[in-house]
């Protein structure tokens, strides 16, 4: 749901690892603190009692970061087989139809704006090692990298575990009250602090205006929790 | 959260948009049976009283729905910002630090195999003309596609609506009960074949095995609406 992106193409390599897992707390706790806290606003609107408040919050909470880090998880598998069986598919074409797969490197050189001599002295140096071929035709044809098989558990692990932990923290008002719309005020209070503050430090990684991050994230979340307040009071009148 | 794949690269440019939507509603819709369905579920083994399932789950569908159209809709403005914000920096580089950037365009040519002289001939060719320079660099050092702005505000209404639909499939047997176990049942049923049956078609989209990606949607779903279950029970006892 989130823009991958790193903030400075030449720190890229450096700060890989680092920004791989503020990406995956990003997507986890921007759908945790989110989703969680417009839910229980909906309900402190709808419901008298407080605990069904807490009850459908912590399912909520239980649902959402496991079909996150789950489907996350199984997308991840899935891209893996997917990038093997297409680069089975490259070495086999490579195989049957070299011509087709040569022309297509040539395509690739002409739309640089090569000359056709060097177009065709690139192609014919790139393909006498039929490896860095068909690793060419994956990343430039079908722009797709080579996946990390460790990544998608690790990933899986920490978007589940920040959803959680963003979740809790729009619902933990509610523990300490008998009235609905009192845990609401705070509840508001402290996860828009939070989603503010959250997008500020989003947009180091995103390399966007820190402060127009801040409002934009903190603005989703007050236009659910309105949304979902409005609906629920509705329906339940 | 679901991996953006197509499904045969030789017909990548022709199925585009058909592909474009249907990813969308894949992203929405998968979310969209998953997570209502699991809330529900946990609060049937929670609450007696249906109509408040029926509350939590439409809040729930709202909150989720705009959380996923309203953050996809940013997320792609803010890819947009980034892509320009990159753009006017090559350019600035081009002109500033051509020596530096133009040694980044050799190195790309020397990782593809190709000789020192081809690689200096490519190098020469293409710095001639500094927009498709600009728009290399774009590419293949940063990997940025350039973004389509009319995209997004699509993306974030066909994601929204997606779940809108899915999220009302696994509430509407609540509608017509009074019993959430009862209630229960028939959603596990509706929602476990219609992931089963989504699941199936997805494949389709992603071009792995549609029997195992059917398995593993329902799976997650089943998962999901379990432990949601249990949690409830466990801290309404």
């Amino acid at each position: 749901m989130t823009a991958h992106s790193h903030s400075h193409h030449h720190h890229t390599e450096h700060h890989l690892t680092g920004s791989e897992i503020l990406t995956d707390i990003v997507i986890g706790m921007s759908d945790g603190l989110t989703v969680p806290f417009a839910l229980a606003a909906g309900l402190s609107g709808a419901v008298k009692d407080v605990n069904l408040i807490i009850i459908a919050g912590i399912a909520e909470i239980a649902a959402g970061s496991i079909a996150m880090s789950l489907g996350g998880y199984l997308a991840g598998k899935t891209a893996q087989d997917h990038y093997y069986s297409e680069l089975r598919r490259e070495y086999d074409e490579i195989e049957r139809l070299p011509d087709m797969e040569r022309e297509e490197v040539r395509v690739f050189f002409e739309g640089l704006g090569l000359s056709p001599s060097v177009q065709n002295q690139a192609v014919e140096e790139l393909v006498k090692d039929k490896d860095r071929w068909a690793d060419f035709m994956m990343k430039h044809e079908l722009g797709l990298e080579k996946p990390d098989p460790k990544r998608a558990r690790k990933s899986a692990f920490n978007i589940g575990v920040s959803y959680v932990v963003g979740g809790l923290i729009p619902l933990s008002p509610y523990f300490f009250t008998e009235n609905g719309i009192k845990g609401l005020q705070i509840s508001a209070g402290v996860t828009l602090l939070c989603l503010f503050t959250f997008g500020y430090f989003k947009s180091k990684l995103t390399g966007t205006n820190p402060w127009q991050c801040a409002l934009k994230v903190a603005f989703i979340g007050a236009i659910a929790a309105g949304c979902a307040f409005g609906i629920a009071k509705l329906i339940s009148a």
